[in-house]
C-alpha cells in the first residue's frame, strides 16, 4: 500500500500500472498477502488503537460542539468491543474464501481445434470513498486483493491518523509480498474526490460507502460505473393471513435491530382486512421498542383505542412525503392498502428497491410478491435485515447495491469480478464457416466445466 | 409494440409500466409472442420490402449527392440476398434458445427453514438507439421479449419508413399475446434522442448501435448505464515461432473479410526475431488482398526488397498516431517489438479492450498474453472476427462490449438479465444470529441449484 500525497492522477495510474501485475498473480501469491496484513496487523495494534484514539479525541470534541454526530463518533470507534477483532478475523475469513479469479464458467467447442472459454478475471482498479469507519480499510484491502483488483481508497477526514497507521502497517506488511505496493493506494490528499472521479481512463469502478448525500453526489459526478445505493427505502406488506406472533418479532427485528442501517424497514404497509386482527398487536411491539409510528386515518383509527393513552404520542398521522423518506431512525411510516396488488405497486413506485418483505401464510401470495416487486432482495416472513453479505454467506461485502446491472444486491468477492473470453485455435479462420460451396458449420458443442 | 409519436418521457414511462407486466409472464407467453411476431412479419412481407424499397429510394438519391455513404445504404436493404430470411429465422431461433430468465444461480440454506435463492430476471427497461439496419428492429424485439425486458426503440431516420412497416406488424401481432403492447415502442419523434437519454428514473440501460461517435456520444450525455463499444481496436502480435501459412491465413481473415467490422484487426505487433522469417511472407499475403501496410522503419526494411515494385505503393510509412486509430479500412498500422512483453504493454495502452490474438507455437507464451492483455477477449492462433455472438454459440448478439461491469464481450441473453435474491423464512429474525448468549451461528450450507 501506498500511503500517497501524490496527485490523484498519478495514484490512479499508478495504481493501474499496479492491477496488471496483480492481475497475473496465482491465489496463493494474493493470500500470501492477506496473511502478512493480518500479521502486521496483529502486530501493531497498539500503535493503530493510540491513533484512533487520537481521531476519536478530536471527534468528540467535534460532536460535543455539535460538528459531528454522535453515531459517526461511534463507528470511528476501533477499540469498541470486538470491532478490532472482528476486522482481523475478516482478513483471514477472506483469505479463506474460494478464488473467484480464473473460474471458467463457459466452454464451448467452436469447431475441432477451436475451443472458447469465459473466465472469471479481476475488473481492474476500484476507487472506495468511505466515511468514518477506520476498519473499512482492512476489509476493502483484502476484498481486494483477493479478487485481483487494484484499490485507491479515499477515506473521511475525522479518521485520517486511524487511517495512516493502518495503512503504514499493511504498506510495510506488502513490501514482503508479490502483491505490487502501489495496488493499494490511501490518497489523503485533501479535496481528492473529484479529481479521483475523473480518472475514467484508470479506475473501472467506484464504491461509496457513506450518506445517502455522497453517494448520490458521486453518482452525479463521474463517468465511472457506480456500485452502490444511495437509498434503503425497505417496506413490508402485512398481509391478512400472516402469524401474528411472527408479524410483531419480523417488523421489531426490522425496524428496532440497527434502525440506521440501509436494511432496515422504513414503510409498513397492512392489508385493510387485517388492521383489526394483525395490527395492533404489532403497533404495540414496535411502540413498546420505541418506535413512533405515523398512520394513516384508517390504520390509526385501528389502533387509538387499543394502546393505553400513555403511549398515544407514538403515533403521529403519516405525511405523503413519509412514504418517501428513508428515516434512518425509529420512525415507520403505516399506509393501508386492499391487498397485494396495491402493495406491490406501492413499492415499485416508492422503495428504493433495496429489500422488501411480504409476511403471510399463503404461499401462493409470497411467491406472486417476489416475482413482482422489483428490488435486489424480496422476502417472505422473514426480516428485512438479513439483507447483508456476511449474512448471506459471502464472508464479507464491499456493500450493498440497488443498481440493476452488473451486481445486485450483497456484493462480495462475485461482484468485484468481471470475465473474458479466451479462444484457442489452430489456425482458425471465420472465413471457412457460414452457407453456400466450401463453407461448414459451427459445432457450437457445450463441454463440462 | 407502441408505435409512438408520445413524448419520449411518456414512452419510457409506459414502456416501464409494461416491463413489470412483462417480467411476471412465464416462458411460454414470452414465446408465444415471438412465435405471432414471426408468422406477422412472414405474411407481411411484400408491404414492408414495399416500405423499405421506398426508404432504399431516397437513400440512394441521397448517397448520389454524397449526403449518405454507401455502406449506409448497404445497410439499409432489407431486399439484400437472404437477409429478409436471415431476419425471420432469427426470430425463431432466439424464440428456441434456453430461457434466461428464473434460473437458480445460487441456493444457500441460511438456517433451519431459512433459504436464500439468487434467481435470474429481467433488467427493465432497454432504449436501443441504431442507425440504418432496418432488420435490428425484429433482433432486438425478439431478444427483449425473450428475456422479458421492455424495450425503447430509436433508430436512424433513413429507415423510418421500414421501421413503421416492421413496427406496426409485430404490434398488431403482440394484440393477440399476453406480452404488453407497451413493451416494445418505436419512437419517431425527431430530435428525442437527448430527451430519451434523460429518462434514468424509467430506463435501465442504453445500447447503442452504430458508429464511434454515436456510440461516444451516447456515453458521454447520460447517467443510465451503456452497455457497447465505441472502438474496436484489435491487435495480432506475430510471435517469431508462429507457423507462416497459418499466420498469412490468420492476419489476412482478421483484415480483409469484412473490414469496417469492429472485430477486425487494426495493428500488427512483429517480434523483431520475426521480420525476415514471417513477415515477408504475411506481407505478401496482406498486400495481394488488398491491404495498405503502414509501416515502422524496421518493419519496412524487412520487406521493400522482397515485394515487387509495382506493390511497393502499397507499403506506406506509420504515424504513431496510427497506433490509436481505427481504420476500418484496409489500411494496417505495423510495428515491430522485441518480443511478447512489449507487445502486451503497447496492446494495454493503444488497444480497445475489445479482441487481441497471440500468433505462436508456443503454448506458454499463448497464456502468458491471454492472461496478461486487458481485454474482452484474447485469442491464441485464430482470427479476431471470431469476436461474435453468432460465432460464440449465443444465437444472436445485441451488441460488443468493451466495459468491464456487467457484461463483455458479444452480448446475447444472459446480457439482458441481472438476478434478485429470494429469501424464504418462517419468521426468522436477525437478532437471532451473532456471538454471545442466546445466539447462534448461521449454516451456510450450499445446496445443490
Amino acid at each position: 500500500m501506498s500511503l500517497t500525497n501524490a496527485s490523484p492522477v498519478d495514484a490512479a495510474k499508478a495504481a493501474n500500472g499496479a492491477s496488471r501485475i496483480l492481475a497475473t498473480l496465482p491465489a496463493s501469491a494474493r493470500n500470501d498477502a492477506l496473511t502478512a496484513i493480518h500479521a502486521g496487523l496483529a502486530e501493531a495494534r497498539d500503535e493503530i488503537l493510540a491513533a484512533n484514539a487520537r481521531d476519536l479525541e478530536l471527534a468528540r470534541v467535534a460532536a460535543e460542539s455539535g460538528q459531528l454526530s454522535q453515531s459517526l463518533v461511534s463507528r470511528l470507534d476501533l477499540g469498541k468491543k470486538g470491532k478490532w477483532e472482528d476486522m482481523l478475523k475478516g482478513i483471514l475469513d477472506v483469505r479463506d474464501l474460494e478464488d473467484p479469479v480464473g473460474q471458467i464458467t463457459l466452454r464451448t467447442k467452436l469447431d475441432d481445434g477451436l475451443e472458447l472459454t469465459r473466465v472469471t478475471c479481476p475488473i481492474g482498479v476500484l476507487l472506495i470513498i468511505f466515511e468514518a469507519r477506520p476498519e473499512v480499510i482492512a476489509n476493502i484491502a483484502s476484498l481486494a486483493v483477493k479478487s485481483g483488483n487494484a484499490a485507491i481508497l479515499k477515506g473521511g477526514k475525522e479518521s485520517t491518523e486511524s487511517f495512516v497507521a493502518i495503512s503504514k502497517v499493511i504498506s510495510a506488511a506488502l513490501e514482503k509480498t508479490q502483491v505490487p505496493n502501489d495496488a493499494i493506494q490511501l490518497v489523503t490528499t485533501r479535496d481528492a474526490i473529484q479529481q479521483l472521479l475523473d480518472q475514467d481512463r484508470y479506475i473501472d469502478l467506484v464504491i461509496p460507502r457513506g450518506s445517502n448525500e455522497l453517494v448520490r453526489h458521486i453518482k452525479s459526478n463521474t463517468k465511472i460505473p457506480v456500485l452502490g445505493h444511495a437509498d434503503g427505502l425497505c417496506s413490508i406488506f402485512l398481509e391478512q393471513s400472516a402469524d401474528p406472533n411472527m408479524a410483531a418479532e419480523i417488523l421489531v427485528d426490522s425496524k428496532t435491530s440497527y434502525p440506521a442501517a440501509c436494511n432496515s424497514l422504513e414503510t409498513l404497509l397492512i392489508q385493510e382486512s387485517a388492521l383489526e386482527s394483525l395490527w395492533p398487536g404489532a403497533a404495540e411491539a414496535l411502540i413498546a421498542k420505541g418506535v413512533t409510528i405515523r398512520c394513516d386515518a384508517k390504520a390509526k383509527a385501528a389502533i387509538t383505542s387499543k394502546i393505553s393513552s400513555d403511549l398515544s404520542s407514538k403515533i403521529e398521522d403519516v405525511q405523503d412525503s413519509d412514504f418517501d423518506t428513508e428515516f434512518l431512525n425509529l420512525t415507520l411510516a403505516v399506509k393501508t392498502v386492499s391487498g397485494l396488488d396495491e402493495a406491490v405497486a406501492h413499492i415499485n413506485v416508492h422503495g428504493s428497491g433495496h429489500t422488501d418483505a411480504i409476511l403471510t401464510s399463503s404461499s401462493e401470495l409470497a411467491e406472486k410478491f417476489m416475482s413482482s416487486v422489483i428490488a435486489a432482495g424480496v422476502y417472505w416472513n422473514a426480516s428485512t435485515r438479513f439483507a447483508d453479505g456476511m449474512r448471506y454467506g459471502f464472508g464479507t461485502e464491499v456493500g450493498i447495491s440497488t443498481n440493476k446491472i452488473h451486481a445486485r444486491g450483497p456484493v462480495g468477492l462475485d461482484g468485484l469480478t468481471t470475465y473474458m473470453y479466451k479462444l484457442r485455435g489452430q489456425g482458425h479462420v471465420t472465413a471457412t464457416y457460414g452457407e453456400g460451396p466450401g463453407k461448414k458449420p459451427f459445432k457450437h458443442e457445450k463441454l463440462t466445466l
